[in-house]
């Protein structure tokens, strides 16, 4: 790369910042990039980290010592999340969502890469200081959000499935009981997607009683991992008997009236959860 | 937001057109968010034009009028992505891959989101000049896939299905023939997750014969949509009779020797085109 004055290195820092996120970037790596002194680079930093604080992008921390350097941690602002949540409960209350049965369509708002982005954003932000391996999540709706929340963590997705698919070599089963229809079911994860003592964050789209979510645990069992946290965009309330008990929710749907068509939708425990969240470096 | 100076707009800039690709963005836009002088504005987007096409990280085109302003288009610089062709093709390779059967374990690949993002962002770059309205594929592998190329596109995704799931409301069905296996199969796609005269780029993990994809070509037709392109991560070739005629890939797999445990992969179509995509401004 050629040399660089202030301005190209700020433009080129925020790129490749924002392209690893929760890796340790060495000063050493970007005075090597651009051919500056670390004075300069140290000042550059300053600069991208006043802006991304302010703006609520996530925080910069400085490392020290001789492997250190920086390293982005992407978050959302408390309240531009607050503004996001209620954005995406305004959506899931719009009547045409109904569906027979009472189901709520929602795929125009899972297919749109932008929403499962800024949702991603927002579990990676209460997730900021945790230490995660891996996420996993069941086929097929979980799985776009499994990989923004991976994206912005910088770790591996492990994909949870109902079949048996013979391109994945050796898996792993277990049989769970849904929550709400009381039937027992299978789920399989591939023996090597998952490593053996992997602290991993599970998502999901919905959840009911959250049998496929303590399936999910379930198996983590199997694989030695931890859990570390349970996310999902959806939780349904007023459920008798619920399996899972220490969860996020970005949403909480209370009540779907088929008849009257109205959908009671309000924020889920996520918001709280950020503004207790503090920085590494606050505390 | 309060008033920034040049090297703290570069920042908040660089983050902000990242966030939006393929969207026009005015200067009146950049001028009130910065409270800057629109003539500042331009000079900043010259220097961030600079860095993004210098470093291939994609262009900035410039659009006139009333309506005008500034759009980002991801790219990568076809030596970069000759280079990651390069490490797929090496890591494809790896005899540890080779299941029973001669297929190939790869969700160490599709499971790493990184990796998914880059495959995303060559799609799109082959893709940088062409009107698209929605990338569609199959689950399961597929999704990852799809979500990165719709993300650089700024398009929503669509899921076709090998289920009939009673949350998306109507469906629409058809029956395709499985290339390899030749057995008769149902795909779904629902109603409302596609729009009637859609331009659509389609995308999966693998093809072989191409029948999976053929059936997605038909489910266009149903749904009075246009096919725009196709693109695979895997192309096995040597394959009797091919029921796709043009597509793109990233790698061809040619052999998978389960007796000898080698795997004999080479770059697909997709480094050829990348060289034949002007940027629209250079015509």
């Amino acid at each position: 790369m050629k040399k660089l004055k202030r301005s190209g290195r700020l433009v080129d820092m925020t790129y490749f910042l924002l392209q690893h996120p929760h890796e340790v970037i060495s000063l050493t790596h970007f005075s090597e990039r651009y051919q500056s002194a670390k004075s300069s680079i140290s000042e550059d930093l300053v600069i991208v980290k006043e802006i991304f604080e302010d703006e609520g992008y996530g925080s910069l921390l400085t490392i020290s010592g001789a492997s250190g350097g920086v390293k982005f941690i992407p978050r959302i602002h408390p309240e531009q999340a607050e503004e996001f949540v209620n954005e995406v409960i305004e959506q899931l209350a719009v009547p045409e969502r109904i569906l027979p049965g009472g189901y709520l369509y929602m795929m125009d708002l899972l297919g749109n890469p932008k929403f499962i982005q800024r949702l991603g954003q927002v579990f990676a932000s209460v997730l900021a200081n945790q230490k995660i391996d891996a996420v996993l999540t069941v086929a097929t709706k979980g799985i776009p959000l499994a990989y923004a929340v991976g994206q912005y963590l910088n770790v591996p997705v492990s994909i949870v499935r109902r079949d048996h698919l013979v391109t994945e070599g050796s898996m792993v089963s277990i049989n769970y009981v849904s929550g709400s229809s009381k039937r027992i079911q299978t789920m399989t994860l591939a023996r090597r997607s998952l490593a053996p003592g992997s602290r991993v964050f599970i998502v999901d789209d919905f959840m009911k009683a959250g049998g496929t979510i303590r399936g999910m645990m379930d198996l983590l069992e199997e694989f030695e991992a931890e859990l570390v946290g349970i996310g999902v965009l959806v939780e349904s309330v007023g459920v008798e008997e619920r399996l899972v008990d220490e969860y996020m929710s970005i949403t909480k749907l209370s009540n779907v009236d088929v008849r009257n068509k109205t959908i009671t939708v309000e924020a889920g425990s996520v918001l709280d959860l950020l503004k207790t969240v503090e920085l590494e470096e606050n505390k």
